[in-house]
Order: C-alpha cells, then structure tokens, then sequence
C-alpha cells in the first residue's frame, strides 16, 4: 500500500529500515531554482542526530546525507530529489534476542499481525529513526516557505515537569541540551532524567511547534482543512499520542467570549488580540503564529522487565539493553518543526494553484 | 484544489454550503452486494440532525437522505454513491446583517483572504451543516465495517464539567440529550447548558470515540499509520482544537513502565493487560479498543458582543443572533463516530488489499 | 474503489447511472472568483445532448444542468461545485429483455465478474450517459483556461471514410449533424449511416481534437507527462479503442530527420517548422497547437443478432432494439474536448503551483 | 508537483538523471512475504540494458540494481523498496557542445519552458535511462502477479517494414536482437537499421505487449479503467506517440457485427470467439488476453543536421553524435511489458480491495 509518501504536492515518500544499509526519500514537487546544498540539509539533520548528550541515544550515526538527484549546479531542477543517509553503526546482534520477541509499547506485535514478518532489527520501518528522512524533507520544504516563515520548536514538558511559560525564551533554546525554553527548567530535567536512565525508565514529553510569518489563506477545506493535515503529520511522528492546535484541549472549559480571537485595526492590518486558535480557523490560517503541541509517551525500550508473548505463544519477560533515548521526546523537536514544515509547504504550493 | 474528498480507497466527497439548495457526497469505492437502504443512512443522521432538544440549534432541516446512485434493487453495485439531502429551513434574511463581517472564531475571515469571496450565509461552506454528508457516509462506511466492529460515542466534558468516568455506563447514552455515560453528569450539564444559553454565552466540550471490534493489523505506516488517519479525520470537524489516542497528553507524564501495555496469553489468545496505547502501535491497529478523545471549542456564534472588524477594514461589534448551537460538542459526537467508520472502513479495505 | 475520479488539483467525480433518477459530478479545485452560470455549461450539454439529428440516440434528454453548490452570486467561490442532471426519458421495461444477457461489445459481462452485480438498465454505470457530467466539468475546465486556449474537436473519419484533410475546415464543424470539418464528406457520411442503420449495424469513427493557445511548460515527468494524461482521458471514453498525438502511429514508419520539428526564430518569439511531435515533447507541451486522435469502435448496440451467453451459462442470441447512436462516435466529439480541456486545466495548476 | 509517482496501492515513484550518480525508485504497496532476490529484478533490467547489440546505443551500463529496503531474509516485508542503480558510464563532456542547444525532437526547449533550468547532460530528467526503474518495478509487480500471468512483448515494425502476423512465433522473440516475432523479418530489419544508422538517421518503431492469464475483473471504471490507466502507462514511455488496444484504431472501419467479440460456452466457461476487445470491455478485463499496441518515434538524436535554436535565441544547426539507439523502439519492448506488469498490479490489489 502506498502509505509511505506525505503531502500531495510537495511530497515526499520515505524508505529505509533502522539496521539496513541505508535509509532515505525522494522529494517530489520541489519548484525549480532554489539554491539546494547538501549542506543545508544537514544542518538539520545534525539537530536530530543521535549521540549528542547523554540524554539520547549512543548509537553513532553521522547521518550524512547525499543528494542524489533533482539538483544541478547548486540548484533544484524541478525533478524529484532522492536523499540517502547510510545507516553505520548497525549491531544486528543486539537484536537476535528479541527476534521473537514483542516488546511492549513497541510495533513488534502490530507489525507481525499485519504483515507477518517483520524486521526485528532495531525496530525495522517502526524505528524512529524513519524520522531523519523525514527532517530532511522538511529542510527542503523551508526552502520553499523562504525567510519569511519561521518554524521554531521547544521541548515543554519531560514527565510531569511542565516548563513555566511566564519564563518562555526562544534564544534558550539552543543552549541546553533539551530544546527548552525555559532556562529554570533545564536542570530539573537533567535531574530526572538521570535518574530516570539509572532506574532503567523513561520519560514522555511535549512538544510546542509555531510557525511565524505564515500567510492567512493556507488549507484546504473541507477534508484538507490545515489544521486536519497538521494533527496528521505530527501524529504519524513516532510515539506521538495527541495533538492539540492553539487553546487545544484547554478550549473545552473555555466560554464563547474567552475563546474568541477578537479583531481591530492596527496600522490598517487586521490585528488579533488573542490566539487561541492557534492561527487556524475554519481549517484555513488567520496569519497568527501557528501554534500546537504533540504529547509523545515514555520511550518503549526499558531496562526494567515487562511481561510480554512471542510469536510462538510463550508469555515471557522483556528488558531491553541496547542503545535507546530515555525520553524520544527530546529529537523529536526537531522532527515536528520538519512535519510543519511540509505541511505548510504543500499548501503553499496548492494555494498558489487555485487562487493564484 | 481537491480537498473535499477524504480517504483512499473507500473516499467520499462532500459538498454543499449551508444555505444553499442542499448539501451531499458522493461515496466511492463501496464493496459491491452490500445491502443498502435509505433508511440505514438515515438512522444516523437522525442522531445527527438538529432541533432534537433545547441543547441543540433550533433550525428545523429533517436532513431526508436520498441515494440517487450506486445502489440497485437494494444493493450496492460497487460504483459511486451519490447522496443528496435538500436544505429546507434556509432563512437567508437572517445573514444579510453579518453579510461583510468577520464572526470571530469563525472562518469568516480565513475564507475571505483565501477565496476573496465567501458565500456568507450562515457559514457558507465552513457550516457545520457539512458535517451531515459525513454522518451518511460513515453509514454506509459501517457497512462495510459489519456488525463484528462496533463504533460508539460518547461527550465526556462539557465546559470544565467532566464525567466521572468511574460511573461509566454505555447503555445511559441514548437516555440523554448529550450522549452522556454518566448519569450522575447529565443535570448538571442540563444547568450549566441552560445559564450558558441565558448568558448569550457558549461553551465547549470533550467527545470520546471507541471502537471494539477492529482486528489487529489496519494502519499504513509510515505516513498512513492508523491514528495519524484518525488525527486527521477528528482534528477535520468543525470546531475540533485537540486529538488525543489513548493515554494521549496524559502519556507524557508517565514512566515507560507505567505506559507498557504488558502482554499475556489467555485461551490462545494474546492478551493485553492495559490500553495506553488506545488499540494502536507503531500506527497500526492491535486487535484492542480503539480510544480517542477530541476536544471541541465553544460555538463561535454567541449573543454576547466582540470586538471584530468587517472586510472594509472598519472596527465593529458582532452579536450573533441566529439558531444556534449552545454547545456544537453535543452534535460532534455522531460526527466523531462517522469519521471514526469511514477511517476503518478505508484501512479495511486497503488492508485487505495489500495482505490479502 | 475511488476509481470515478479524475485530475489531481481540477478534479471532478462523476455518478450516476443511465436509468437512474439522476447523474452528475463534484468538481473541487476550481478557482474562486470565476462567473460561471449554468447557462453556460449548459451550451457545452446540448452539443452531446442526444437526439438532435437522425444520427444519434432518439432518447430524449433535454440534460438540464443544475449547480447546487459552490457557486454563489455568479461567481465561484472555490468549494466544490455540484452539479445534477435528472434523468428524464428513462424506460426501463425496455431492458427486462436483457437482464440476464451479456451483449457482445457491452461491459455487461465484466461488470458481473467484476462486482457480482449489475445495474442492467441501459448499460447502467456503464453507459455513455456517464459522458454527460465530463462535458459539465469540462464547460468549467474551459473557464480556467480562459479564452485565449481554444479546443475544437471534429470527427474526421466514419467507418472507413476518412475525410480529404486538405479540405478542412473548421468552420464547416456547426454546419452538419457530424462536427466534420471537411464539407464535401458530409453527403457520404449520412448515406453511409443511412445505410448502416438500415442494415441493423453501426459504425465506428476517428475523433480529432486540437487545443491552439496552449502556453509551453504544462505537464509534471515522469508519470504525469501531458501526453500520458491525455492518453489516459481519451481512452477513458466510452468505446474508445486507441489514442495518438501528433503524428501518432505514423511515426513509426518516418526517419529521424522528418519526424524532427525545426525550430527557428521569428519576431523574436521561437517557432516550430512542423508539428509531428502535436505539442508535446518529453510530456510537457511546446506551446504549438495539441493535436490528438482516438478511435471509436462500433456501437455495440446493433439489431443485427449476435452469439452471447447468459448469465446462467445458457448460450443465446443477443439483438438490440432500443434507442442507440449508430455511431458513438458522433457524441464522442464534444466528449473529447471536454476531457482535453480538464486535462489542461489540471495542468494549468499544477503548473502554476510548481513553477508559479 | 508529485509527478513521479505511478499506481495507486502499487506504487513507484522514480528519481535520477542520467548523467547523475545513480537512478532509482521507491516501490511501495508490495504485499508482505513474497520471496524477492535482487537477481530477479536484474533478471528483467538486463534484458533493457543498453549495449546488448550493435542496433542499441554503446553506452556501457551493468544496470546493477541494489535492494536497500524493504526486503529481510529475502522476502518483501510490505514496507517500501528502494531500488538503487549506480550510473556508471557517464560521460558529461559529450553534452557541454549542446548545454545551450534544444535538440530537435528532445525535451530540452520544454524543460526548458517549465523549470527554466535543465540538466543537459544526456538529456537529464528525460533520458531513456529513466526507464529502468520502470523495469525494475514492473519485475516487482511480477512477482505480485504470479506465473500464471504471463506477459510478453515483441517488436511488429520498425520504420515502414511491419512483420507478417501469420508468421507469428513467440519462441523466436530471444532468438534476434529485436524481440522480434517473425523469424524473416529480421534480415531485413537488420539491413534496415544498420543503413538508416550509416546514414545518420534512426527509425521508429511499433511494440505490442500480451498478457495472457489475466483474471476477469481488473479495472475500475469510470476514470481508472484499465484501458485508461494502459494508455497512461505506454503513452508515459518515452517517445511514444500512440497506444491502441484489442483492433485499436482498425476498430473505426468495422462494421458493428464483425467488431463484436460473440461468445459461447466451452466446457463450462465462457468462450469469446474473437478478441477485438484486446481482453477489455467497459474498463474493465475480460478474462481474455490483454492485447496492446504503441508506436515508438524515432530517435530524436541523430548525426544528420537539423535547425534549431539555442537558449540565447540563436538560430543553429543541431548534429548529435553521442552514442545513442539508432531506434529506441527496440529496447521500449522491456519497459513496455513492465509497464503492463505494475498496472496489472496495482488494479489486482484494487480489485482484492474493493471485491475481495
């Protein structure tokens, strides 16, 4: 089935396993005469890349990219843009002994029930690491949104620990290891983390995703609506378990007149005095920041044993040792502001086909 | 752009405005012999349909279904099936007022700056009257689906009033104007709905959706994994801010061990001792209950002034004053068990055809 | 399936039967802002409404089009625009006869080993009829091409009389019941369809369309080539049984040198020498005229008695006495023009999105 | 805009220049345990490979093909296949003479007018080279059909010089350079061509593909019907000009009577007594082969000189002397089979979907 591929008119169909040779996309509908280099690819990339605090992962991937097609003399041609990143640190071994195995949380089981086989090595397709092709679509899809558009992630909760939004600073970001902006919050994360690995657990997380600079008129109702094809994008992220736009889950207590952007004029430009839409009414973007959070649960790779079944029946135990991130939801920063990123930019792409 | 049309290979389109002549959809890709009456879809959209009680819009539509395709001597033929339902209580006069208005927290605005013309009355195309197209074709999507797989809803918060789900009861469902499974709930939310109302205010509310029944296996990973589908298909209804499968934004505060939802053998079967996971893994379906909550803002329409600007860019007030719904959440519960129907029935399908 | 739905971002989805209550289709992605009144997609109807001449189908439909969405005070508004056709002149006593029959050159039989069923009520779904709404959506399509891309179609051979291409001339194309736009045919046409008719038989025919105005660039490589859609749209076509373009089947036998279309410079602007590439080279077409053929087999309807089976494995003889064109291929024409035009339009775009 | 993509549950999408590193594809929608050994799939690109005689160009390609995913123990595991082949005889300073040149005949001006920017080397994105992908796709979508669909191509004409179809003799297709069925046609073709390539010419070409072993069924009217979706696939080859189906064009001379395919019982079954139809009708297949049709023009780069333009708006005379086919009709044999291979694919799974 071709469920692989994402987005109607820029799109991308990703491929690859955790442990085979290589993984990758191939980018379709990318307009012709950007400036493309591998490099900004994989500057990107570089933000999810495993191994670069003792809170991911320490598989060693350089995650390099190669840019195989649809670019000529440093710019797009128009033709489809086939990227591969070579998987090099593979330890098949550690994975002979779950073979048999369902790990809980994990799609070891729903994988064997659709399609009866299924490579256990490091997960196979379910692996998050399909999620590096994934931010290196999105990176050619902020190519096409321009300057102009500006796509920002933060990490705002690990396990119960929800940052203070009263001390949000984007420019934090960048200076810890968690993507949080808020700078009071980092080392009480690092605390329960490191107590979280050395307890053989982990941790869930949120994800906060704006989009500045967006024009109003991007979506396409009524099946297509923006918000619809965003909740998509984020929910098909590895372990993400909700996703909510703007007030999101919050709405529900609010009164009509709370919840109501309300509207004046500024400088001759509509002006919004409230957001809690999250820049998105009727499926279609008001030119507010697009705003929306993903909840991503605990890492299913624990330490501490699980009762479980194989394949043949036998109720067993799981623990697992190999090289996991104690909370995924830390690169998966970088993944949802890749998601929104070719959402935003296939509808950019249809708007400007039907209204010009 | 073709962004009416929602779903692969079983795929309805809808179409029609509010106060237009009628509104309809045409269902594609329906098995071919399954029985199929009229009276079957309307069933459905009698749950749907407004006017039911002092909760809901007073605006009488019978919304009659007519089948004007697809379907001979009873059965359908495999080929497309057209469904018309004619708007009868249109009152245009009524909209002429709001004619150049933006309505905040309606896509008032967003349709404008899109499109630079909307069909202004009483919503146009952004009315939740489209949803009725939906409601008949996840009729017809259960068909397809059979007796074995069995969809409910149900409203489980209505503004900051959520059940206690400790009292639980399936059967209280139909005994309520809310749909509501905790009969403790019901009069309080009867008093909150009726000072709402008096107040010219509105409010929101949180709908649950379950399916029982869903054999393991349905999902298209990596870009149609099952809950990313659903994401979509929720997060599409009129007024829909979050979506949440499972254990959803709770998810991110436990500890993998909590999260993992141990296995065991009982009577040959596997046997899954918990449901964070809402019935899907790595996107695709485990043979559990489907769970899913969406949240859903309060009507935009409310008596209560705001502050809002008109499309010659003059600040004004609106005050709506039209038949509407205190609380939309109540009639987006048949809506979310619809989309719940016609996301199963397309993964079915597409299943089948590609594991056989 | 969703197979009943045709283009990518101008896309329409057809419905309906031949003795149904109605047919029609929903046309998405059309532009706003549009004037678009039915009276004019009603002109591009009644040149494929039946019965205007003694050559074509005595049924009588007056195929009245009604748009019951996704236009408002003239104009489109960029929604879906439905559009309905009753069916008026239906008789289906005249079927009863076949209800159980397969007649030879009729989709009588692959319907029932397709879908086990079948609507036998004039050929049902299958039913030239269905060409109605694709002469609708294509009075739209010519909408967004605007006036500067014209498409006229012209039927250039019947049976085994070709016309003289010397003596073309297209404004003779309004001036006889066969769209033939050589003058000094027409008399041989209708004494050669006198006599067929006369003899229980039918005729087949070759339909030429041309789209002059076409600007260079349209057409998405490598599988949506411009050419490939059309092929795609012409063959489509009720009993069509080949598609070319440009010099078509005839290259086969030219060298190198002929086949090549010179270019030269004139007033600036690059001009072709000759056109056997008929607009379209690599799928993307060159700004000269488009220029395809398709051929049209005989009616299969005919008196004549012809060996067939039942669907009870009994062998019969097959005779067809209702009303039926003689020469599809007449009706064919405007059909043809039509499909050549939502092709364009769909290209026009996603050109447009892609390369802006 | 996503126009490398073809199939809707079979799927591939193809990338790659010719002159690029590496061409390839991603096929998606494969059905789960189907033993795949990349041999298979070179089984099939050697026999496209170029080089094989002196009647194909001397570019010297292994067409090595790499499996990178979606295989595990040499079985499909549903997930998507990403096929790889290296280019390896790339000879850019053969094309810096023409970096500014529209060939006659090629795709240069229309890339050109589209994207605005080309890679000119071998013609880039619109290089015959782009076909082996198809051809290892359409060895995939073989395996999904299994032996007992079996499909053949031969060459029937190259230039002017048409085989005698009496002389038929499939055993006799491996035994010349041309797939060529008539064993008294080959001197001849043989001669032909060696004197058309002396004279810096090259010649055109007619393939027929026959699948024989096709089920009754595939197909889904009225868009996708599998004549249509025929037609798109062959007309997508490049060079190819025209596609017919059963008698094709021949059709429009027939008399009704002698175009209907009769029908008897034999032993049970359904017996059609001629095949017209080319093993469809109504979109839909018969049970009977699927007989197809397409001319091939030839090739566009020839030694002789032509007049064109260059990019600066020059006029010039265009000579190509690379190595290329003297008539590319002989290797489209392969790649028509294969494109007859994955739309039979794909319409097997739709038609397991939909009626099981």
């Amino acid at each position: 089935m071709a469920g692989s591929s994402f987005g109607t008119l820029f799109r991308f169909t990703t491929w690859g396993e955790s442990h085979g040779p290589a993984i990758g996309c191939v980018v379709e509908g990318v307009p012709p005469r950007l400036a493309l280099a591998a490099a900004e690819i994989q500057h990107w990339l570089d933000r999810r890349k495993p191994g670069q605090s003792r809170f991911t992962t320490q598989r060693r991937e350089p995650d390099q990219v190669k840019i195989l097609s649809g670019v000529f003399e440093g710019q797009t041609t128009g033709t489809p843009i086939s990227l591969l990143i070579e998987n090099q640190d593979s330890r098949e071994k550690d994975y002979a002994a779950i073979k048999d195995s369902f790990r809980p949380g994990h799609a070891d089981y729903t994988y064997w029930k659709k399609y009866g086989i299924r490579d256990y090595r490091g997960g196979g397709r379910a692996s998050a690491r399909e999620t590096a092709p994934r931010v290196a679509a999105g990176a050619i899809a902020r190519k096409i949104l321009g300057p102009a558009i500006v796509i920002r992630g933060a990490l705002i909760q690990v396990g119960p620990h929800a940052i203070d939004r009263a001390r949000w600073d984007w420019d934090a970001i960048d200076d810890n290891p968690f993507w949080c902006p808020d700078r009071q919050m980092v080392q009480r994360w690092e605390g329960f983390l490191d107590d979280t690995r050395k307890n053989g657990s982990s941790a869930g997380a949120v994800v906060e995703v704006v989009a500045s600079g967006v024009p109003a008129g991007l979506g396409d109702p009524t099946s297509d609506k923006l918000d619809a094809e965003l909740a998509k994008a984020m929910m098909g992220i590895n372990a993400v378990k909700g996703v909510e736009i703007g007030a999101g889950f919050a709405a529900a207590a609010l009164s009509g007149e709370d919840n109501a952007d309300e509207m004046r004029m500024r400088d001759g430009q509509v002006q919004f005095l409230s957001n809690h839409a999250g820049g998105i009414l009727g499926g279609i973007s008001t030119g507010q920041d697009i705003v929306l959070r993903f909840a991503v649960k605990p890492t299913s790779s624990i330490v501490t044993p699980r009762r479980s079944v194989d394949r043949h029946g036998n109720e067993i135990e799981v623990s697992t040792k190999g090289r996991h991130d104690p909370c995924v939801g830390i690169r998966a920063v970088p993944v949802g502001e890749a998601m929104m990123a070719v959402v935003l930019a296939d509808h950019l792409l249809r708007q400007r086909a039907q209204c010009g």
